[in-house]
This record gives C-alpha cells, sequence and structure tokens, in this order.
C-alpha cells in the first residue's frame, strides 16, 4: 500500500512552547498518521531536535509509507526564522537562539526538511486545504497568548524582505497604549492577545474584585480563560466590561486598519481567544464595519479558522511548494 | 524624428483638483514635453473631461511624435476606481461620481487611456524610475493634505480585492483620536494630514495664540504650513510644539506599524509635509526604530520620494505595464 504515495506523502510537524505534534500529510490536506509529545523544554535545543527526530521516526513507523515515500518534512516554529539560513534567530517561547533545527532535521532523518513561521503556516495550511485556494487576498489573524498573523498576496505567502513580514499583532493602535511583551507601546496584541487580557482581570481577582466573573469561575483564577471574560461582560460584569469592551474596540479597528490598508478578500481569525468566545468576531465586525472605508468593505468576508491544529502542521508541509 | 519614437512614448496626465499636469514620456522615466493647467471644477466632470482631451492634443502638438506614435495615456486620478468599469467610483477632491473618464478619454482622442489612483501611479512611478525597479517590496506614503499609500509587492503594484488596497492614511492609530474626513475618529492621516496639522494651528492663532509661530508667520494666518509649525516646534513654541510632537510620534508610529506588517524593503515619504520640512523623516525615524521589531527594521531603508510631480504623471503612463 505504501508504494502508491510515494512522493505525495509529507510529513508536517507544529513546533510548539507546550508540545509538539508531527502528522503524515496527503496533498489533499487528510492527516493520516497523528502523533504528540509534549515539549521537552528542559532539554534545551539537542533535547528538543532528538525528541522530533523520534517522533518522525514514530510517524513513518506507524504509517504504511517507507522512508524513501516520504517527499519532504515542514516544520512550523515559533520565532523568526532567517531567509538565508533558515535558522530559528530568536524564539523566546522555546529559548531558541540562533538555532539551525532544519538542518539538523534533515540530518538526522535524511529527508529534505523546511521550516516556517508557526502563524505563517498555519495561514497558509488555512488558506490552500481550508479554503482550497481559492481567495487570493487573505489575512490571517491568530488570537492565542499572544497575535500572530499571515498574509497570503496574489496566492502567495508574503515573507517580506527579511523574511519576519506578518507580525500584525505589533501594529501600533494606541502609542500610548499597554505595554507590550516586544517592549513596544500600545501594540494589538498587548490590547487582544489572550494572555494580556486574562492577566489583566486575573490581576483585578487577585486584589479582591468579587464582580459576575467570580461565579463563573468558581473561585477558581487558575482556571480563568477568554471565555469567561467574554461572559461576564454579557452578564453586566463592571470590571470585565471594561476591559472586554476594550477587546472588541481595538480588535474592530486593528481588522478596520488591515481592511482600509490591505483591501483583502477574506480574513480568517483564529486562535484559543477566537475559539474560546461565542461573539468576539461578530462585536468586532461591527466595529470594523463603522471604521473601515466602504469601498474596503466591498465583497469582503471574515471567517473564523476551520482547521484547527492541523493548519500549522499542513501550512508547514505544503507552504513553499507551488499550489 | 517622431518615428523613431513610435510605440515607446506615452501621455501621462495627473488629475488634481487643483491643477492638471500632462507629460510626454518615454520609457526611460523622461518627460519630454510638459503643460499643465488649471483643472475647471466650475466646469464640472464634462468640462474638466474636455479639459483634458484638449491638453492632450496640445502636448501631441508640441512634440515631435504624431498621434500613432502615442502607445497609450495613463490618467493618475484622486479617488477610487473601480476595477471592473474603470470608472472613478468617487472622488470629493474632483466631484466626481461614477465617472467614466478612462472611456471618454479614449473616446476623445482615439488612444488607449488607463486610469490609476493617483498615490498608487506617484508610488509605481517613483519605484520604477526613481528607484530603477530594484527593490522588491516599497510602500509608498505620500504626506500632502491628506494621507495616501501605495504598495509595491514583489515588483508589483499591490490593488487588493477591489482595487481599493493601500489606503494607509486610514490606518487606525489610536481609536478615541482626532476626528477624520473619512467618517472614523483616530486615522493616520487625521493626526499627520497636512490641512489636518495646519487646521489644528490656524484655529489656535485665530483665538488669539501668539507664540514664535505668529513672527514666523508674520502674522499671516493664510500662509501658515507645515514648515512653520516644525520651526516654531524647534524655536520652542509651546503650542506647536504639542502638535509637531504629536505628529513625530504618530508618523513614528505608522511607520513602526507598517514595518512589522510588511517588513519592507524600502519606505518612500512623499507629499507636501515631507518636502516642506526638514528633521521630520528623521525624527519619526527614531520614534520607528524605538517602536518597530528589531528583525523587521533589518536592511530597511527610508528615503524622500525623488521625482516629485513627475511620478504620478510617469505612474499612470506606465503601471500596469510589465517593467
Amino acid at each position: 500500500m505504501g508504494k502508491i504515495y510515494v512522493g505525495f506523502m509529507r510529513i508536517g510537524i507544529d513546533l510548539g512552547g507546550t508540545k509538539i505534534i508531527g502528522g503524515l500529510v496527503d496533498e489533499k490536506g487528510l492527516v493520516r498518521v497523528r502523533k504528540r509529545i509534549p515539549t521537552p523544554r528542559e532539554k534545551g535545543y539537542e533535547g528538543i531536535t532528538e525528541s522530533i527526530i523520534h517522533l518522525i521516526h514514530g510517524i513513518i513507523e506507524d504509517s504504511a509509507v517507507d522512508k524513501g515515500g516520504i517527499e519532504r518534512i515542514g516544520i512550523a516554529s515559533a520565532g523568526q526564522i532567517d531567509r538565508y539560513s533558515h535558522r530559528i534567530v530568536f524564539s523566546p517561547n522555546l529559548g531558541f537562539h540562533d538555532a539551525p533545527l532544519r538542518d539538523d532535521i534533515e540530518r538526522g532523518t535524511g529527508i529534505a526538511t523546511f521550516i516556517e513561521n508557526d502563524v505563517n503556516a498555519a495561514t497558509y495550511g488555512e488558506w490552500r486545504f481550508g479554503l482550497k485556494g481559492v481567495p487570493q487576498n487573505v489575512v490571517g489573524i491568530f488570537l492565542g497568548t499572544g497575535i500572530g498573523g499571515g498574509l497570503i498576496v496574489d496566492g502567495k505567502l508574503y515573507k517580506g524582505f527579511s523574511n519576519v513580514g506578518g507580525e500584525i499583532g505589533h501594529m501600533t493602535v494606541n502609542p500610548d497604549g499597554y505595554q507590550c511583551n516586544c517592549g513596544n507601546t500600545g501594540c494589538f496584541e498587548a490590547y487582544c492577545g489572550g494572555s494580556y487580557i486574562v492577566e489583566r482581570v486575573k490581576r483585578r481577582l487577585e486584589e479582591g474584585y468579587r464582580g459576575e466573573i467570580w461565579s463563573l469561575i468558581k473561585g477558581d483564577i487558575e482556571t480563568l480563560h477568554a471565555g469567561h471574560i467574554e461572559n461576564a461582560y454579557r452578564m453586566g460584569d463592571d470590571f470585565c466590561g471594561r476591559i472586554w469592551r476594550e477587546v472588541i474596540e481595538y480588535l474592530g479597528a486593528a481588522l478596520a486598519s488591515i481592511v482600509n490598508l490591505l483591501n483583502p478578500e477574506m480574513i480568517i481569525l483564529g486562535g484559543g481567544v477566537i475559539y474560546g468566545t461565542k461573539y468576539l468576531i461578530d462585536d468586532a465586525r461591527d466595529v470594523m464595519k463603522r471604521r473601515a472605508m466602504k469601498a474596503s468593505l466591498e465583497g469582503l468576508r471574515i471567517e473564523k479558522a476551520m482547521l484547527g491544529e492541523d493548519a500549522a502542521i499542513l501550512g508547514a508541509a505544503y507552504a513553499g511548494s507551488a499550489p
């Protein structure tokens, strides 16, 4: 059976700060074998690299394909990827500095390996397999703990001059605004990134605040996530209302900026903050419509990402190759 | 002599709210014959169209080329251009609504005619003839009375889905900020557009304010322009300092947003506010460097536009054709 797929199967790896997910994928976007392990951060770069190689061998063993039938490996990694050396320049989540992961995986597996930024990979995966590559200008915005973005321009993943384009989370939405982890103030991420929002409410709860939010989380601050805050806002919680209205307004304003600047055909919204809330996309869309120029809104669609964790795996496996 | 250029000469028209400039141009970016007339706004669309046709015939008469030697006419017009009908959807500066200017000029001259948004045309002209088409990812930002922008992506003028991409002036830089003419609040244009800045200081002067600015303009409020305000700021004028620091900060923040999002190789700054001031580019660059991500700044160049009024004429004549 293996031979059937020779030359058409790839392996995609999503390397995150807490887990590594790997999948054997085909050119139709099906994930045929999937494996996941926790990221052994305590073992550092060498240990993580070994674990990935081990994971890849495990995937090949579990599949009907022999090693020669794997056309290539794609890795989606947090952090900036140097366009010439393909090294991971810097990834705070993984603790990597100037890491030659691509070369080491290629050496360790004997299979041609490519590396891509994780949000670029997820955007590409959603575009190519979720949307079947139809819309030609797409913006992917992923609101997780932080905010990442990817751009599809004229049917291709946009990289920028030094390979770090798409940092939507670090557009300034208010120069005097909240402090962002990037060092700047007033970034979109500092307003709408999951960890920033949750942290704001957590701190207030630790100071003794007891609004509707308190009963929603049953007094367990550690369980708090964006969905609770949206619910509390809708129930009339005073502090959560203040925080969540800000999230809606700034997400809407950021969408309007993107729409005015790039006039995309589609915006895909994904990430934990989107998946964990019910009304945020609609609420932010209303703000966007009020703020954006009419001509730029014409024909625009805003959709929730549909592939979940498969997006980065598929995107990593296929980004950089012709559709 | 005319025959030498057959097939290689074009006419570019820059249609503005106050003047129309036309030029006979060649593929090297030389403007060989140039003519200008005031825009007869009082005569409405028909009158303006007639004037353009008359201007084109005048250019042809003054040149050594006969009409058959003009390969095409390009028009750079303020306003949004519909990508299918090529009509000017709306241009407040010209008073046009759904204007079939391209078709009417083509009919009136018998020469194939193209139309492009004026800022897109200027960006394309600067890129192709000023920069010789070398950098592949360029952002043009023109700070005139308002703010317009154009994007060159992978060596092509970026249009967006409905042909209105590049509206950099209407990125939200502060959701609760100044009112913008587009109806939104806190647009980049409302902070850094020439007419907005000048209006702010004018109003204060009319209220009786008399800082250093008053002696700079010799008491003649009507002569006030951005250069005066920058000078007054540097001389310690209190109110102008407040306004100009805001211009520097918001221009810097907008540049940082663009850089983080698009990671361009080059940003070209043009328009009256840029040409009329001495230190603005350097001051804003400092803010940008403080705000943008390090990796996105790598190799980035920021340059003053170099072609002046020729940029839109040349860009109109050549945008849309292969380099």
